[in-house]
């Protein structure tokens, strides 16, 4: 099976970047199954019920979140209701939403788990004792586990990679918003990279007015942080193929589309 | 001009695979001039004088560092007497060692410059400012500056990036031990990368023992950060074409050296 | 010289506790120079020109401010007007308002420094190299400085206070909204203490309604931060006694007044 | 009941402080019952079993800990066969010790937890639902609850004052090693103070050279932190008035000795 993964689309610029490019891709990398993370769709911070659903149309079947999950307060309206909407399992009980959805793709059941890290975040629950608890359940479950890992820290994201290696079947990075070149599998089989990087303006800092963010670190001064309107995008994503019987990865590809790499590496 | 840039050497497995293969790497890639990123060559922690002179032996020109510079103490000892070991000059005035070394290559004269993000790290004096101030006294004595930043956060070396675009020839980032596939040439000729990756072993977490790292995120207890003995390693740098009469990069391109990447992508 | 500080006004809880004590505390302690800390004066956050205006009706002399200062936007308009506004003194060159401003208190010159620590806060410039340039200006036209230091923790607030031992008239912290009980006179005749606590609602965590602040930590998810409208405040301030001719302090004594103190201790 | 707690001990200053006054202030305070943080008591970091069953010997009936409980290496051999030591019950199960403790004081059952908070600390589990779970059993046990809140934000020392009132009858801080001004009994009946200041040396910065924090601060650079040897030391603590069959507090008074306070306050 091929998951197509896509990273967190940033504001008007990805969303317009994932319409445009998403049912091509998902043709030409023959994806069976596709994961976009959208913690940063609705102007840079979080996600509207009428986004989350555009997404799906375009062709999303699951959308996973982040540390910004919670910043557009209608979440809290919708969450509950759906069943391809992943928040980051390791906050505490109570929270609404859920941390792992499963999906069947053909007679395939996946489970899509999302967790998010601590090292230079908010301390919330601890993503490995949450993510074994729920590998646990998984297992029971589902053919497949696919694991967005949003975490800040590249020790962090190397550790839960490590740490479910033979366990999921992917392992995927998001947060940083850049992509990393080290999509690898590991010696038990599951797919690895440490981020997927973003979808979104491309001539900008992680998807930020670039002017804006200089001016943060070199005045220290407040600055108002948005989302630049552009054509020029950045797309980037992974491309897992998974043996559906075994649950075991054969390999993990890297997409990068901007105005410099047009293609497919 | 080639400049050929290898990151962050982590202890005696990357050192061995620097040894190994530098020459090799140069001849590839028509190297006129090398750097190496040795803050961790020393059991991960910082350098001594004999590492700093082998690896100079080894092939590299110029050796550059980041926050662990000073973790041997006898750094103090020797660095003052150095003109190719270049230091966060962003520490505060009167920090032994230099920020910025000048080499020359042929006729052409290059500013290596090294550089330490604040974000998520320790607060030490404004890279930004700092690197200003650097890129005037450069500019007047330099044909080609090279900047090594060494800093945690994608934002702040994006922001670096751009901030130095058309003024720097090359703005690489180290630190994170994870290279990224954002490697460009922005609109006004610099050439970029977030983080080169490092140079050590393979199989571990940022070139630490990885049970050790997992135990200390499952833990919260104190734990022994070792380099794992290992001949399986992973060399990361990057490949920078300088026009060496503009100053102005024409191209940057990703070295990756292990088990499952043998080859320049 | 007797000099009343008050630490940190928040809301409008806090102006009216100012509002309606600050005469009276001046004449029991028969202050000659009032400075009040105003950074979260406007609604917990920010100061505006009307209650910088009013603060100094009510009788201060001097508002000093911390990592606040910038909330409200307004603050850009009207701070490079003031002479008695200061702000702290180790942003980046080029931001606007004075990290230092003189008052005469008859013949006697008295310099007021803010400055903001940097641990556990946003990475700014040194305040240690900061505050000794201003020392040394300082020292010319000023017969006795009193310094604000604005921080977090506790070894950095400490460490100003034994670092300016004997420069200065008095070190007395702010932020923390927690008054300590470690007011003393170093060893060379310099009053200190870590921190002087806040100005504001009284069963509130740290003038925020406490709700919301547990909330938030139980939670992990975004929530806002209103300051509670009560009229049990708590006041906060310590009395510094300093000979006008050495600069030297006598004594530094603690006021709080709250519900359960209702007098000078 | 009177509960005398007393506040981190830092080395050899602090342990000799502790071992000349305990008993006098016992006698002094009618202290039923007498605690000691004793995380700092080894040179600084952690304890060793022969300091532990000193502070025993000199007066104490329970040690409490806080994130440098682990330090000495040789607690891991010890901790589980105590029963009178406390180490924060946040850390993940199957950490070593225990968080709450229990002893009897004639007829009445006291739980000691200790706990340890997040913000600018490592990530643990988090304090407010793990000391739930523990108040929940030590109510069925015990007639009064104890709990030594080992956390470096004010904000979060509050909440957890205001989160247990009515439940705990004393939530005492430590860890900042400054003794706060803000000893209260809450409205539900709780003592609370932010922190009880630590034990050591008095002219020092948190117990540690002071000469070296304050080269760390101006340079950046590694310094080795070493607590000096002196004989001029300030012992910090609490007395806690209870009454043992509702478990409200009825006082909470600071002790403070030093060269500067000889006395009770
Ligand atoms: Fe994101
Ligand atoms: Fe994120
Ligand atoms: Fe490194
Ligand atoms: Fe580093
Ligand atoms: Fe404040
Ligand atoms: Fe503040
Ligand atoms: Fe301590
Ligand atoms: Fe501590």
């Amino acid at each position: 099976m091929k998951i197509l993964f896509i990273g967190d689309i940033v504001g008007q610029p990805g969303r317009q970047a994932l319409q445009q490019q998403l049912s091509q891709l998902k043709r030409q990398h023959r994806a069976d199954l596709t994961i976009v993370n959208g913690e940063n769709a609705a102007h840079g911070k979080g996600i509207t019920k009428k986004i989350y659903h555009q997404i799906l149309e375009w062709g999303a079947d699951i959308v996973t979140l982040g540390n910004h999950a919670w910043d557009k307060r209608e979440i809290f309206d919708f969450i509950d209701e759906t069943e391809t909407l992943v928040r980051p399992a390791n906050f505490p009980e109570g929270t609404p939403g859920k941390g792992m959805q499963f999906v069947n793709v053909g007679k395939t059941k996946v489970a899509v788990i999302n967790a998010q890290g601590r090292t230079f975040m908010n301390p919330i629950d601890d993503p490995f004792t949450v993510v074994d608890g729920l590998m646990e359940q998984a297992r029971k479950q589902a053919d497949i586990i696919f694991v967005d890992f949003h975490a800040e820290a590249t020790s962090e994201k190397q550790a839960m990679g490590w740490y479910l290696d033979g366990r999921a079947s992917a392992v995927v990075g998001t947060h940083t918003h850049i992509q990393t070149s080290d999509n690898r599998i590991l010696p038990n089989r599951t797919a690895y990279i440490t981020d997927v990087g973003m979808t979104g303006p491309y001539n900008s800092i992680l998807g930020v007015d670039k002017d804006a963010v200089i001016r943060k670190f070199k005045t220290g001064l407040p600055v108002k942080f948005d989302v630049p309107e552009t054509d020029q995008t950045v797309l980037s994503g992974v491309v897992v193929d998974v043996d559906s019987k075994t649950g075991q990865a054969n390999r993990i590809d890297r997409i990068l589309v901007n105005d410099d790499h047009m293609n497919f590496e």
